[in-house]
C-alpha cells in the first residue's frame, strides 16, 4: 500500500505530547499565554458561532460535544463528565478536540484536551479575576482539592499575582494531595480545617468542588465586602455550590448567558435576572469591579470560545516544537472523485 | 516519561487500516454486513437518542456533528460537504467518527470515515431498496458517477440482486471512471448518454450527483410506473435533484423527517406533507411497497444512527482482525483527583 499524502494527515498532541509541549514552555507560562489567547478571543465575541453545549444525558453522566467557530477555524470539544467514575480509577471529566479550516473542512489539528481542559479552565478564572478581583489581591482561598485546584493555584500565581493560597476540601487527603503538589510552586500553601478557616484574609474565593447536587459550600455569612468569588464546580443542570443569598449580593459576570442559566450557579435564579457578559468587560463596553465593597462572582461553566482559543495556541506551539505525530485520518485519492479507485488499488497493492 | 495505561488508549481505525480492513473481509460482504447491521438497528430506532445534525455554515460549505446514543453506546461523526474542494484537489466530504461508553463517558473508538460513510450510504440505499423496490429488480440507472457511484452499484448487487448499471453524468469523464471500477465487478455496466437513455428497461433508479443546487435531475416523464427511486444526492438546504411533479406521484420514505424536512427532496414540499418513516417500514408496522405500480421514492439525507452501526461493526471486525492502532488520547492518573501530578511527574521523568 502506498503511504498516505500529505493531505491524508492530521497533527495529532497525545497526552504524552501535550505533557511534553507544557514542560517545554513551563507551565505557568503556558498558564499566562493561554490567559491572554483567550482574553484575546473574548474581545472577538461577537464573531463567533455561538451554541449552548449538545448534551447527550444518562443516569450516570454526560457527554457533550461544543462547537464554535470564527469563520476561519472552526473547534469543537468531546467532554465527559461523570461524577462517579473515580471509584472504577478512573477520571471524571476526560476530552479531546479538534480544528478545523472553514474553508474547507479539512481537520488541521486533533488533541487531547483532558490535560489542556485542565490548563484552560484555570486560565480562564485567572483572565477573568484581573479584570474582576481587588486590585491588590494577594491571598486566595481554594475550596474543593480535587483535580482542577492546582491549575487554578497557579494560573492565579502566573496572572493574578496571587502569593497565597489557603485550602480546604471535605476530604482531607484532597488537601493533602493539593499541598504537596503546591509545595514547590513558590506559592505560601495554608491547609485549613474549614472553609470559614479558608477564607479568613482572602480576597479571592474560588469554589472547584466536584460531585455535589445543590450542594452550599459557600454560606452568605463567609462572603465579605469586596471579595471575588471564582465559582467553576458548579457546571451542570441540578449542580450549584453557592448559597442563594451569596448571588443577591453580587455583581453575577457570566460567559454566554443561554448556557450559564442552564449549567451555573444562576440556574437558583430567576431566568430573567441582571448578569453581566465578561467580554462585554474585557472589551471596556461595561465596567468590571466598580468599587472595593462590591462583590464580584465569576460563574464560570466553561464555554466552547475557550477550548477553541485552547486548541489554537497549542495548535501553533505544537507546530513550533515539534510535539505531535501525523494521524492518517483523511482520505487522500488521486482523483477526488474516484475514492473507490484508491480503495479497490490499496487491495490489489495490499501484501 | 512511563508509558500510558490501558485506560489511556483509543482504538484508531486510520484510512489505510480501514481500507485493509475492507479487503480482509471483502467489499460485497462488507456492505452485505453493513445493511443488516443499520436493519438491525432501524428495528430499534425508538430507542436511540435523536437530533438534527448540528452543522457550522459558511459561504464555501458546512462541517457538522452528528451525535446519538442507545443508551450503551454513544456515537458521532464529523462530516464537512464542500462542493467546490475538488477544484483543490480536495475531497468535497471527509469524515471521522467516535464511539464512546455511555456509562463512562470514555471514548472505545476512533476511526476514519470518509470511506466508512461511503460504505453505509451505499449500504443504507441498498437496504432500503431491500424493502421498497420491485421484487424481481435487475437494472438500475445510476446518474451520477461520482465518488459514490461504484460503492452504490456495488452495494446494490450484493444486497438487492441488481445485475445491470445504466450509468449517466453530464461530465462523461465521471462515468469512464466509474466503468472502469466497476469493469471486473461481475455487473454488466453500461455507459450512457443521457438520463432518459439511463432509465430504459430499469427498475431502479439512484440520483447521485454532487454541486447542483435545486437541480432537476430527474423530470416527471421519465419515471414510469413501479419505479423505486433512491434519491441521494439532495442533501442539504437548497440542494435537490428531483422535479417536484415526481414527489407528487410516489410515495416518499424517508430517515428522520425533522432532518429530511430540511435537507431532503421534500423541501420542496409543504412542511405537512406525508412522509413514511423507513424504520416503520422495516419493523413491519407499516407497508412499504404494496402495488406493482406504486411508484416508491426514498429521500435519503443520511442519519446519524446508520454512522452509528456503522462504527459499531467496524469496531467488532477491527478488534477481530487487528487492523487498528492504539492511540495515547485519555490521560490516565494513577489517582484520577491528580491530574496535575501527573502531569508534573511527566516533567520531572523527561529526559
Amino acid at each position: 500500500m502506498a503511504p498516505p499524502s500529505h493531505l491524508a494527515y492530521v497533527p495529532f498532541i497525545s497526552v504524552e505530547n501535550m505533557m511534553r509541549l507544557v514542560h517545554s514552555i513551563g507551565i505557568e507560562t503556558v498558564l499566562r499565554e493561554l490567559a491572554d489567547a483567550i482574553e484575546h478571543d473574548f474581545t472577538r465575541w461577537p464573531l463567533f458561532d455561538k451554541t449552548p453545549r449538545i448534551g447527550s444525558h444518562s443516569d450516570l453522566g454526560v457527554i457533550e460535544l461544543m462547537p464554535t467557530s470564527d469563520g476561519e477555524l472552526y473547534g469543537f470539544k468531546y467532554v465527559n463528565g461523570h461524577p462517579t467514575n473515580t471509584k472504577q480509577g478512573l477520571q471524571t471529566v476526560t476530552a479531546f478536540g479538534l480544528l478545523a479550516q472553514v474553508s474547507s473542512g479539512y481537520p488541521v489539528l486533533l488533541s487531547e484536551m483532558t490535560v489542556l481542559t485542565a490548563l484552560r479552565t484555570a486560565a480562564t478564572s485567572a483572565m477573568t479575576a484581573r479584570h474582576l478581583a481587588p486590585r491588590d489581591a494577594k491571598v486566595m482561598a481554594l475550596i474543593g482539592n480535587g483535580a482542577q485546584s492546582e491549575f487554578q493555584a497557579l494560573a492565579f500565581k502566573a496572572v493574578v499575582g496571587i502569593e497565597e493560597v489557603r485550602l480546604y476540601d471535605i476530604d482531607s487527603a484532597a488537601t493533602r494531595k493539593c499541598a504537596a503538589n503546591l509545595a514547590q510552586s513558590g506559592l505560601r500553601v495554608t491547609p485549613c480545617g474549614s472553609s470559614q478557616e479558608a477564607m479568613e484574609g482572602a480576597q479571592i474565593v474560588t469554589t472547584c468542588t466536584a460531585d455535589k447536587q445543590y450542594a452550599t459550600i459557600l454560606t452568605d455569612n463567609m462572603i465579605g465586602d469586596g471579595i471575588h468569588i471564582n465559582a467553576i464546580g458548579g457546571d451542570c443542570p441540578g449542580k450549584t455550590e453557592l448559597h442563594r443569598d451569596i448571588l443577591l449580593r453580587s455583581d453575577i459576570f457570566v460567559e454566554y448567558p443561554p448556557q450559564t442559566r442552564i449549567e451555573g450557579e444562576i440556574q437558583q435564579l430567576p431566568e430573567d435576572y441582571p448578569v453581566t457578559e465578561l467580554w462585554k468587560v474585557i472589551t471596556g463596553e461595561v465596567e468590571g469591579r466598580r468599587s472595593a465593597s462590591q462583590i464580584t462572582l465569576f460563574d464560570g461553566v466553561g464555554f466552547a470560545i475557550e477550548d477553541f482559543s485552547a486548541l489554537k495556541y497549542v495548535y501553533t506551539r505544537a507546530l513550533e516544537t515539534g510535539h505531535y505525530q501525523h494521524l492518517d485520518m483523511i482520505a487522500d485519492p488521486d482523483d477526488p472523485r474516484d475514492l473507490f479507485g484508491m480503495l479497490t488499488r490499496a487491495g490489489v497493492e495490499a501484501p
